[in-house]
């Protein structure tokens, strides 16, 4: 039977395995010495207490995770999620509209940033994505 | 055939058709002395050019437009958003589900104020939402 | 001639002389016994070292700062610094398409919160403030 | 032996215990239908695993979530942590030369926010807090 | 006669005109295939509907636009709009004026970071902007 | 006998002295063409009527500026005063854990930021810093 740091590990698969470019593994090795609990309290307090609730998928989380970094400004952990949010089932093209419907919340400047993070992402991810006028 | 404007306008009323408090009208209304241009840019541009916008459906949007009112602390447009977001289509669950899963990315303040916020729309509506330990 | 004290205060009155709501004055008794230092700062930082530089005049002043405040959403500040505004020649139709002016940057509620104070202000101050389509 | 909730339960209670107004456990009990799994995040990871990690004493603690709050502008939150910070061993004119200090790193207008807050939390408390001009 | 697109367009060239660097152009041209929508709402939304309004000439809107861009210290934007200012009618010593101003009212770090922008944006120019003590 | 501009000085030096890094001094030339009245704001406005203060010692003061400097996410700043930090008693350990402490607060991403941050500015000055689990 799963323990629950293995269901709090395995729901951070869900949103880690494909990615290519920098990931949450990545963030707990470069902090391993400086502060350790900090990837501990990613895996178990946000994959395992939050992530792994129901009543919300993870696309969904994902969604709403995007949502948050394009209006906080915070890139290098936008590129992450744009990447886990690939990952956990959104499409690219719902990505840029998702980032695209924050204009009326948040003004152009931070959509427009946040447009080229996932440029990049895409790139790196090798997607080609189009979006209609 | 429906016009450009007419178009807008159905959009808004998509989200706004069932709210029982504060509506858009009232913004409007509100506003149409000191700044009527306000009014029709919600419709025009917000209802009109992007939520109107194929890619993403309407609970989606309102899921994105929820996330970025806990983040940003705008209460009053957190409280008409819950509103739209329950007209179309999101469940008094996913809406709690959504507040909550920004508590690893906005910190507890935000998510609070966001709750209470929402549970007195609930209450307004006449809705009972409870969601699981 | 005038001391660097009574320069401060000076430029503080040409901002504040005709103020019918709450004043810096209002601010200053309120903290003279929990933090009396915060009136002197007020006084002799912000409108003696900052509003008294040439380079800038009153009425640009007060349209910087009723532009950051709108920003950051500190409504108490802002109705303060609105009546500031009118004090030092922005007309109330002034005020009201710069807080506009703010959409694109800052998206809708940031704006809509402001011209609700905006309106409330005029109201204090017995004007009549309208705008265009 | 002290069970892993019974370490964070005892932890809330150290900066809780002398409380007269509003109270985490008010927070959990207004949630406790519509979110009963914020209380104990706030339990089990807020005070378990953050707080109750060595390396910074509780008062230390205290300064820092009184400085990210008056930054944020998050009153109610200020206003439960200028209470939790007094019963954690801060004293009322620390926590006034604190929020003082931030003007030039936030400005005066949320400053000035939360000294009002701060004021009324030690009305309420029965406090008299002076500080020098 | 001016089609509202033109007119669009013309408001938008009365602010970038002069631009030696990046310019609206190039955002349009980077989300061409991404996200072209955003162009087209830039041009017709925020020029046309918002700029082009009457009742603050296009200096005054300059020094807003800088306000809010130092203030959510929003980078690449600012540098957009210290270019856009200058195009506009706004001096530098203007604009290091209003940033200047900002101090009392976002703190010293993002007038700091301003400043470091502006001083770019001025030598890439060729501008010499000096102030006073 | 110090005078006023003395005392400021002296107490700018209390957080600058050892620092190997970025310094205030750097800033101050960087902006002596452009502003150099900021360099002056910092000394005698921040260091000399803010700093100087009694009721909260440098290392406290230290602590909050690095409190609200992560929320803010203005990583040069934080840089500089995780150095002047250092200068003014706390040690490496004391501010990772004063950063961790913020995740419930600010939640992730401002806290990974700001660890980076941390974590480059003890390398300069060949600090090794470690945090238990």
């Amino acid at each position: 039977m799963e323990t629950r740091h293995e269901r709090d590990v395995n729901k951070l698969k869900e949103f880690t395995s494909q990615d290519a470019g920098s990931t949450h593994d990545g963030i707990a090795n470069a902090l391993e010495q400086l502060a350790p609990a900090i990837g501990e309290w990613i895996t178990d307090f946000a994959y395992g207490d939050v992530y792994s609730r129901e009543g919300l998928p993870n696309r969904d989380r994902a969604l709403v995770t995007i949502s948050t970094l394009v209006t906080q400004g915070t890139e290098p952990q936008l590129a992450l999620h744009i990447n886990t949010g690939l990952t956990a089932g959104l499409s690219g093209e719902e990505i840029v509209e998702a980032i695209m419907h924050l204009v009326p919340y948040t003004g152009f400047p931070r959509v427009l940033n946040a447009l080229d993070v996932a440029k990049s992402v895409f790139e790196e991810r090798g997607l080609t994505v189009t979006t209609t006028v």
